[in-house]
């Protein structure tokens, strides 16, 4: 895969450089964040390579194309962090760092001689964001990190599903690992914030600082209401399904050619011209269906007559209908639409990447868009190990030390 | 409510300055997360407050409690910006700040005469985070914003749902605005990231930049291999249910107490536990079910003998049945568990605030928790306008012109 820059490095983060002490999906998807953004990102990987580069569908012989967008921007180096040459390399990393994210089980780095200590003396005011299950104290601290188990604590993997009344099934995954994600996001923030804080021209109070973000917290974080509701009132928000509790219509709908539109129909004008669409202009004054809430008391039978309705129209045509008719609508998008999507493609979100092993690879854009200093995807994501040579060099080692560290399986 | 401080600001971010130009859910997400981390955020409200305080269940004559939370840590200003007096205040206003965010419909506050020209004439190095649903250029750049379609055309509402083999019900919601939150906390990142390349004493530009963050794009980032598969293999990633496609056993399985418990049992050795907790030893060494090839070829049976087994089995027992076998389990937590949950109370992630309106409400914490120097809860959120008179005051209005601003309806 490339090893070296193929467009020049900017973005508001250029000049800031982070370690990455990473693994699967959390702490490596927040660096890449940073990365994206201008930070130069040194990941280290164990012998091997990261194991989420087995992740996903395979091309032989070269890894899983995932890789080429998870680790992009970033430079790699593959150490044994079980040898103490290792762990002193390492040392010598953080000293020229900024930051290290890292999502070893909590302690874990402390017992290797990577801890808070170890590494304020090779970086005084070094920032630290640790991403874990649960935290780093508490009595769950010691609980392995799963991402399905941390949406569900968090809350957000109860409300992903259909009232009882409706189905016995259970509740749906979103079909990613969203609660590693948005920890990976929040951890970033935190560099960030951390960075501020100790590097300003005017307050800055140049200490480090531990971001400890806990996979739970994060999506516990994004619950909204749910809390304050059952405090005040001690109510339970319950699952919806497709809809929104509070407005209607508000669903996905099917198409005849087995796609889903979502139609947000819910204020007064919106459900008459969506009624008028539908050749049922009466239910716009029908008097189950007059105001949102007698809308919300009928959903059922609403529901269904739209859903009979969208039925026998194929997604594409039904969305153009729709949008013509002013009514807030659009196809449940899938990899091939959203590939497909001008807006994305004029926006930079969807771009084909060179990527030595894969060829072309689509990969999401660079998020947020910074205008006139923008992020820029500047490689594909690395194989574990091809910046090893060049890392070491400019911590001071030489070729035959670097030669002897490999022979002896230190680095790879 | 409260309108002054009940604790010492403090977090990573006090000293920073922030206005926020925002109402429902993403801008006045992001700034609260700035605010939890010690930022000054002030919060310009349309007249009657922003329409985010009518969502959810009421107290009467109090509104909605989710208020309490959601614009916490904030000060709360009225104006009218239709009257050119109000828009000359906003600017005196951006003049004390380091950062704006809000989420007007692109090029709105530039019709106000609230462009960047404007903004950054008041306040040279201005940081603007603007969040809208499809960004703020582009074909799609004038439509509405609407979560539910963000996250469908991020692609996240596909994935959310059950294989068309098991049901025909569409796709759920997650529950929550999960589109607007993640926007939120992608404009509070880029924020810090430009007044970190703005301020910092080596190398800081001094230069203001606008952040354009959209719903979609947001969505999208978080889709990890969708795309990268999609244009390599030309593979549409297809919804999997409760399930993860690659690992088996993995889901939520239901329990007698009509709850559902997740069990995260893929590795052999885990299997091999719970086989002998369920009493059927001999699953481990069926040939359907040894390893996890096999068990995800035969995952529908596999669940099936799974269910059987939990749907005899209170929640709560069986919960602790699989963690004394440690094996990865947890219960889907509702608002009540998340309330009870005595690792969110140990790290202040579930707490008791005081707000005058509402009594005690329930909190979610400040995330992330930085260590030594964590965000606080300072006070819930202020009633709209609360602090329209100091704010007012702190800019050089002497309180006849404020009440005569006031009786003009030109601030409340």
């Amino acid at each position: 895969m490339s090893d070296q820059p193929q467009k020049e490095s900017h973005g508001p983060l250029t000049g800031m450089r982070v370690l990455e002490l990473g693994h699967f999906v959390a702490a490596p998807f927040g660096a890449r964040l940073l990365a994206d953004l201008g930070a130069e990102v040194i990941k280290v990987e164990a012998p091997g390579g990261d194991p989420v580069r087995q992740w996903g569908r395979q091309v032989e012989g070269a890894g899983a194309p995932w890789t080429s967008m998870h680790q992009r921007n970033k430079r790699s180096i593959v150490l044994n962090l079980k040898d103490p040459r290792a762990v002193d390399i390492v040392l010598k990393l953080v000293s020229t760092c900024d930051a290290v994210i890292e999502n070893f089980r909590p302690g874990q780095l402390a017992k290797m001689g990577l801890g808070r200590e170890a590494m304020e003396k090779a970086r005084p005011g070094i920032v630290i964001a640790r991403i874990s299950g649960y935290g780093q104290d508490g009595l769950y601290r010691d609980r392995a990190a799963f991402g399905v188990i941390g949406e569900a604590i968090g809350g957000l993997r109860y409300l992903t599903n259909h009232p009882p009344a409706i189905t016995d099934l259970p509740p749906s995954r979103v079909g990613i690992s969203i609660g590693d994600s948005i920890a990976g996001l929040y951890a970033a923030f935190g560099i960030v914030a951390g960075l501020w804080a100790r590097d300003r021209r005017q307050g800055g109070d140049g200490r480090g600082r531990d971001v400890d973000v806990a996979l739970t917290e994060s999506v516990l974080s994004m619950m909204e209401g749910m809390l304050p509701e059952y405090g005040v009132f001690g109510s339970v928000r319950e699952p919806q399904g497709a809809r929104i509790a509070t407005a209607s219509p508000s669903s996905a709908y099917p198409t005849r050619d087995g796609k889903w539109i979502l139609i947000a129909g819910n204020s007064n004008p919106i459900f008459a011209r969506l009624a008028g669409l539908m050749g049922k202009p009466e239910l716009a004054t029908d008097p189950r269906f007059m105001g949102n809430a007698a809308r919300v008391a009928n959903v059922e039978a609403l529901d269904a007559l739209i859903g009979d309705w969208s039925a026998q129209h194929d997604a594409a045509a039904l969305d153009t209908l729709l949008a013509e008719a002013d009514v807030p609508s659009t196809i449940a998008y899938t990899a091939a639409e959203i590939a497909a999507d001008p807006q994305f493609r004029a926006r930079g979100m969807v771009q084909e990447v060179e990527d030595p092993a894969f060829g072309k690879v689509l990969h999401a854009g660079v998020v947020p868009r910074v205008t006139d200093d923008p992020g820029t995807i500047r490689w594909a994501g690395p194989a574990a190990g091809a910046h090893t040579d060049d890392i070491l060099s400019s911590c001071g080692f030489e070729p035959d030390t670097i030669a002897g560290l490999r022979s002896e399986g230190v680095v790879a």
